[in-house]
């Protein structure tokens, strides 16, 4: 059982990572980090179970595993694991393994509680608490081949996803009907259901499957579109709204695997849409490919948004690129990997640069209220030559027949 | 659009959720409570957009809100309600609104991440943080003649999707095949999809669907079943398992709607069970009607915990009740309500006494490693005469005959 097989990804990816953390904590005088999020621990020790990863500045990691052990030991590829019954123990846990208590200790401040976070410094009484979020975040903005490789597969899925939404849409299914015959098939595929984000209150459920004017509608999600949802707790996606003919159906899924994403939308039709959303289609798609052209590894993350925007709003869209009014978004795309909403981010601001290996969601799109939404999204890699798609069902709005 | 009809909760409701707010504020010397976590501020304030609840201790709560402005409007009762553009102007807009910044503020400290509080600490340089949570979750652990009509509908529906099961359950499907195809048909119903827990990290996606050996494997999800899940990454529920013959399924669904929860297991099967899992499931029947008739107002959470054990033991069961050796659970039952961990909780040494009003998934289950599950789960009400089961569907092992 506890063959090479059984785990989740090699040792020596396991420890490239861990490396480039330790290069990272190095640079900012960080003698240990703690990690204790479920899609950094699963980054940094390959496993989704309930655990924390203690990181030295130098030297070998300990895991400590508090349920369920023998699951973590078959999975992570690291060498120091231990079980744990209880966070006060970790000081000991250290000691055990001759780890010493760290002047500054890095945790994951962007997401931990507060209240965890006030009975840890009690723990690590002596130690002065330091974020290390950006630095994991930066870390995990660019993939290495072994994660592409699972990317690639979430983003194939994804494509078979949007075939089958071609056979399965027609007119008169409720928005959640047909969301649910999808999203049956997308776990067949295997798609593993939950979709994390890091943002305090991020949520999404499968995805964003709206038809006509409901995509139109805004919502608390940071996203171009949102949906009335079915109802008010969660108010986006798909809602009780009846498909009908002749208006712009958008299919905006995350397929995930693996623990790894893919977000991918297009805009499906029954019969003919409107030369509106017809021509803001083809606009989004020249916004996109003028984009894969210029990402390349340097290019500035804020800057290309504001290419962005400026292109819309030559091709006559100012008014409805990412939304209206104050509803606007400020992004038009976002890393992806374990998680929907990670680094780079393409939005107003951002001085990151493009590196190699990263993964964008580039999602150029136009809302009309009352009318729908036009536009698309791929997941992209950032190659030398800019990006590469990596989502590769057609572009164009498909137009189903009615039968 | 912005009559009555347009609002998600009464104004008399949402009026006395605040005052109970505001008598847990004066008891604990608190002068303003700002909540920000989204299933509180549903809670309060009847939308799920993105916003924050100003309550001070005597006076009207002022609702300020980000995104989307006008839905939150038209659903929330609250009569004081700005569009807010950043979290900094929170002051200014008490300010304008005659309200004096508080001495001890209130704030979700279970919950809100460290580098928000800091934040917070800055814009709120004068107040003291104290932790509101605890009073929240109690206030919100007794639920209302209007939430216990949403809880009703949503073990209606729950009913339905165990009714569903017994249709659709076949020998040689996988587990999450028959998962997906249940799935579509709750979405069908209005199931909301998105399953919300308090607990920092913890999650679920529907439900757990496992067969014969694979529901006896343990998780890091605080659950008695785990599942293997379709990865490592996401290590919970249905998986990749081939339901067979004669072998104890596992349905253990949470239905959503309307933001409420219902939680609900029961066991099937294609043909015969073995005598032990009957046996055990008769068991199981035996501790659950026991605490139906004990746990009435009054009646100490911990006690009743105790009980159930002492129940196991008696009956044969103390080495497989609620999971086995270390991967035991604790707790036999839970609050369910917007969240699936809430208060009360059956579990080893809670001192909380039950109230009327109150509703709990009672669940005691037996696990054997290599061969299945046994048990049974139910939505409960807590009356004066103990608890009232609101999933219906009958509590025997549906034994589906092979087509």
């Amino acid at each position: 059982m506890n063959s090479k097989e059984t785990k989740v990804a090699p040792a020596r990816e396991i420890a490239a990572r861990i490396g480039r953390l330790q290069n990272a904590m190095a640079g900012k005088d960080v003698d240990g980090v703690l990690i204790q999020q479920k899609s950094d621990l699963f980054y940094f020790a390959a496993t989704g179970q309930q655990s924390y990863l203690y990181v030295p500045v130098e030297g070998q990691p300990l895991f400590m595993v508090v349920k369920d052990f023998e699951r973590a030991k078959m999975e992570s590829p690291i060498e120091n694991i231990v079980s744990l019954t209880s966070v006060k123990n970790i000081p000991q846990c250290l000691a055990d393994f001759g780890l010493t208590p760290p002047e500054r200790l890095g945790l994951e401040l962007d997401v931990l509680p507060v209240n965890l976070y006030l009975q840890q410094q009690k723990i690590f009484s002596r130690s002065e608490s330091v974020d290390i979020s950006l630095e994991i975040r930066l870390i995990r903005g660019v993939k290495s081949p072994f994660e592409i490789e699972k990317i690639r597969l979430s983003c194939q899925l994804s494509d078979k996803l949007a075939q089958r939404m071609s056979e399965l849409l027609e007119p008169g299914k409720k928005e959640v009907e047909l969301a649910g015959e999808l999203e049956a098939y997308a776990r067949k595929l295997g798609h593993q259901g939950i979709v994390r984000m890091r943002m305090w209150g991020g949520e999404l459920f499968y995805g964003h499957l709206l038809s006509g004017p409901g995509a139109a509608v805004s919502s608390y999600l940071a996203s171009p579109t949102g949906g009335k949802g079915v109802s008010p707790f969660v108010a986006q996606g798909a809602g009780h709204n009846i498909i009908g003919m002749n208006e712009p159906v958008l299919f905006d899924y995350v397929f995930a695997v693996d623990g790894y994403l893919s977000d991918h939308a297009r805009i499906f039709s029954i019969g003919k849409v409107s030369d509106k959303i017809l021509d803001a289609h083809k606009a989004m798609l020249e916004i996109q490919g003028e984009i894969i052209e210029k990402a390349k590894p340097g290019a500035v993350t804020g800057e290309l948004y504001e290419t962005m925007v400026s292109m819309a709003r030559k091709l006559g869209y100012g008014e409805h690129f990412m939304g209206v009014g104050e509803r606007r978004i400020r992004f038009t795309g976002h890393g992806v990997g374990l998680e929907l909403d990670e680094f780079p981010f393409i939005a107003k601001g951002q001085q990151l640069p493009l590196e190699k290996g990263m993964i964008i969601a580039l999602e150029p799109k136009t809302i009309f209220p009352g009318v729908g939404v036009a536009g698309i999204e791929n997941t992209h890699l950032v190659t030398e030559n800019g990006l590469e798609p990596l989502t590769l069902f057609s572009d164009e709005i498909s137009e189903v027949r009615c039968a």
